[in-house]
């Protein structure tokens, strides 16, 4: 499939503009006329300036929100979140620019000329003796040239769909990955893997049955105009599979509700994102040998898998490694000593993460996930208290900035966007597929976790699970990235609407929700861990789980042990400068090379 | 001319690319063969790559550069500065993207079309039932076609002009204009403004003059090979007159040199480069009426007069205004309670004043800059104790990055730029004329504002100045901006081999410059100004001046006496939490506004 490949193309050439050799715009020793030359100019300036505009619109709009937002935390308002504020004001700029600006006709006429076989990345244009260049921009379907026509405002604020990869995504899921609460992270590592893994694939693969379903039943009544193949199904299931619980988490952090299940909940979410975007990448590599087929093929099913299984290993090699390179570089070096220079190298290289699996052909966004993690489990030890707060507060304001951003852009889109296909038998279906998909794998994989697990997931969690599966800024992303067939158009609008729902309906019913199940609120996150009688922490209404939660190594999963011991004698030690010394832990033939990695300042403790 | 507003086009193209609707390059549905699809995709995915590869290439080398200014400043090497470094690590990649890489011929042969008159936008392009759009990037004069194919590397790593304009130089100069030690300054306004633009404007148009000699003088041996106006020698002058003693003042903060001297020479060069954009773009607005008559025209004279004045205070205006609306907001809300919201709007309304000046037509980078000695001056005040900390982090390391990243960006420019013409005559004329252009404002007007100062500057002092007149950023940005014309490009590699010479060899020069000038260092600048007999200062070697300096008000300029009552009677008490109650100082007949105006706290002290 040409879309996630040939997507791509305009992203960087963003940042990357070619050759100043070819833009000479002003070849001023040329023999045109000045009149020419100045009508050209107007317009270049026009449109620079309507480009600042429309930036500056989306400004405006976050500068609203956030001075909202303020007059909602101040008068103590939960039943919005900023992101569902972003929206509205997002939807009313996308009112006015639909329904209030005039619709202006370009002057720029399509103009057709035969050509030979393929399409050229350059063209060069002669134009009654001055030579221009142009560059190949996409393909647009023979149907749609007239579409090329449309209102000038509308077409500014509306952005390449990989400015959400490549821009706005990353701070956002390296944030995610830096602001992991480790400790409680690493605890429920194995049920949050259960969850994120199976649970994204069951829900996937059962909302995309359901809606292959639904368009059937579509075509049976002719709903359905055009092509939707089972594949664009389970597209959809992986689109709409990635949880965003930002309401959610929001007030579960101002009320400081139980530490396990935002542990739960965040690295759940963390990590489908990840699984989702590989997954939806998987399923669009899923190519049938022979003309559009969309049968099923065993051997590009197991290449589908095969490809899920690299991106994803890759990607996180690509964050896991450079997380570490930048642990060693800061605990060997004594750059802690100036906290600019120590920010700087941190900031570039994490983004040298995104870079770096974008250009082996991994996912960035992936990749800046796992290198967030391991630099706040590593790196951040090693940072002088300055740099610390310097790169949280950062990476907060990227991530606030991005985030809001995202959403009141959804709010615009739903407006703006030229090609909105509404399907209420659609979109219905999809509301009951998102609800089944998430029900048939939170109660089953927590009945499996709960076998194995000795502090069990109890029924208000299971619940509290289920409802807070909010769809957001991954959802919106993935499905915005590819908006050509008429299928993904209809997945574009109803994603949009779930998103909308979810967030408005069920992110304002979340503090009701939380009370309504028993939750018990007001939980010191760093109160937990001392192992003294005052932290006997009780459960409320879940009579079985009033035991001791302190002794972590001992009452954990396997994994998480074997993982912890790893960790804490060999990893640690070598990459920060805490854990017991390498000289202690390791055999003793290694007893040059212990001492080397093992930090000095490990004796002092 | 068309240079300024055409070269804008592609600008904020890169931040806001067009409508989806149009890049539609994954019709699925189409009848085209997947093979040829798989290639447009292999290919497409294959420039995604390299764009990446390019990015990290700079991000390599700024993270070298980071390593080594750290191992430089640990070992207190003090002869290079980062920026210089920088510029080395630059010139090592140049060389190998340059002679270590194989030259790639693209296989995207330029494809003639004749057509009528205008070039369009956009162009349809039908390849075999196929449409191909295509965007208009350039004109290129008949002259170069051949050079469209070249390497790929280099044309890769080369950026377009105006992301200097538009991404790296805007947080640079905010933060000169948000770190600007306000005391300091302000004491010596009179001073700062009159080198500023009378030494500009002078420095400006002796270089301009001077080249206009060399030039005349090449033109008789023979040695220049097309047009060079009088208006480009202007330009020249006005784009090498933009000071950018960035190693010096580094050094001067590392040893904590004389406060006065740093006010006279940071103040000098964050405000000539806005004088310099501005007056460079008055130049190019410079058109006599006729066809190509370069001589002098009263009128075209007087517009360009207007153009200046115009886009000056536009930008002043604009900047300004932005930043008393952020002091205001953050006055009258309790925004900070929340300081992620705080430093979100505060970065908000400060990229606001680019993009509002942009789209008024005047000059972005200038208006940013009165933004952030605004935002210094008022909002500061008004901030919650981390968001001045965290704004400050914010700015400072935003700064580093894009300040690093184009000097690396220069020294890679010196051999990977493609069209270099370096002329041994010109370049020797320049460093003769920038040495006399500079020599011809700071000795006589120093000797003019010495008539008015009560606390003269000494000849140590001119003659640490005219020593300091460092090139670097902005001179570049303004050179690169147009290298169309034969006569640009000879004024770009000479910019670039005085930008190389001022900072290598004059940066590193500094500290011995220092010593033998007697300049005092070791000074605690917050130690100046409390009225106490401790704070008696001497200046070393300087008879005359050893009086106290501590009466500010009384001792200063009759501008900065008047500026200082107005601005702490009036604009303090209503921008900020400080200062006298308007009560007190307003008339007693706008007793209800005053009362409003005024902050509680200003009672409280």
């Amino acid at each position: 499939m040409a879309l996630l490949a040939r997507r791509r193309l305009p992203v960087l050439s963003l940042l990357l503009l070619e050759a100043g050799a070819l833009r000479a715009a002003a070849e001023r020793s040329s023999s045109s006329s000045a009149m020419e030359e100045i009508a050209t100019e107007k317009e270049a300036e026009e449109s620079h300036r309507q480009d600042s505009v429309s930036l500056l619109t989306f400004i405006l709009l976050l500068t609203l929100t956030i001075l909202t937002i303020w007059l909602f935390k101040h008068r103590r308002v939960r039943f919005l979140h900023e992101t569902g504020l972003a929206m509205i004001y997002g939807l009313i700029v996308g009112v006015i620019l639909r329904y209030g600006t005039p619709s202006t006709s370009g002057h720029d006429k399509p103009f057709s000329c035969s050509q030979e076989n393929r399409p050229f990345t350059t063209l060069l244009v002669n134009v009654s003796g001055k030579f221009f260049e142009y560059t190949l921009k996409g393909e647009i379907s023979p149907g749609k040239i007239h579409n090329v026509e449309q209102n000038d405002m509308l077409r500014k604020v509306t952005f390449d769909p990989e400015v959400f990869f490549n821009i706005l995504l990353p701070p956002i899921i390296f944030h995610a990955g830096y602001s992991l609460k480790k400790r409680h992270f690493f605890r429920n590592l194995g049920s949050i893997l259960a969850y994120a893994f199976l649970g994204t694939a069951v829900s996937c693969f059962i909302i995309g049955n359901l809606m292959y379903g639904v368009v059937k039943l579509m075509k049976l009544v002719g709903q359905l105009s055009d092509k939707f193949y089972y594949t664009d199904c389970l597209l959809f299931g992986a689109i709409i599979s990635a949880t965003d619980p930002v309401t959610v988490l929001a007030i579960f952090n101002e009320l400081h509700a139980d530490v396990d299940l935002y542990a739960l909940l965040f690295g759940e979410s963390v990590l489908n994102d990840a699984v989702a975007i590989v997954l939806s990448s998987s399923i669009v590599a899923y190519q049938p040998t022979g003309e559009n087929t969309h049968a099923f093929d065993a051997a590009a099913f197991f290449k589908s898998v095969g490809v899920f299984l690299g991106i994803f290993s890759g990607s996180f090699m690509m964050g896991a490694v450079t997380g570490v390179v930048t642990a060693l570089v800061t605990k060997f070096t004594k750059l802690h000593c100036f906290p600019l220079l120590e920010t700087a190298l941190f900031f570039l290289m994490s983004w040298s993460t995104f870079l770096l699996a974008e250009a082996c052909g991994f996912t960035g966004v992936v990749a800046v996930l796992f290198c967030g993690i391991t630099q706040a489990h590593y790196t951040y030890n090693n940072l002088s208290v300055e740099s610390r707060s310097r790169t949280k507060q950062l990476f907060e304001v990227l991530h606030f900035l991005a985030e809001n951003f995202i959403f009141s852009y959804m709010g615009l889109a739903l407006f703006t966007f030229q090609k909105h296909i509404f399907s209420p038998v659609f979109i219905i279906g999809a509301f009951v597929a998102i609800f089944l998909g998430r029900a048939a794998h939170i109660y089953p994989l927590s009945f499996l976790l709960n076998l194995g697990r000795r502090h069990k997931i109890s029924w208000n969690f299971q619940h509290m699970m289920m409802f807070s599966g909010l769809r957001g800024a991954m959802a919106f992303a993935l499905a915005i990235r590819d908006t050509a067939t008429y299928s993904h158009q209809m997945m574009f609008s109803t994603t949009l609407l779930i998103v909308f729902f979810t967030v408005w309906i069920v992110g304002g019913g979340t503090t009701p929700m939380l009370s309504w199940l028993n939750i018990r609120v007001g939980v010191d996150p760093d109160q937990d861990p001392p192992p003294t009688n005052d932290s006997f922490q009780v459960l409320q209404g879940d009579g079985p789980d009033t035991e001791r939660r302190n002794r972590t190594k001992q009452e954990s999963a396997w994994l998480f042990r074997l993982w912890y011991s790893f960790d804490h004698n060999y990893l640690k030690p070598i990459l920060t400068h805490s854990g017991p010394p390498l000289t202690t832990t390791l055999p003793s033939w290694c007893g040059l090379i212990a001492r080397c990695l093992t930090s000095p300042q490990v004796y002092d403790e």
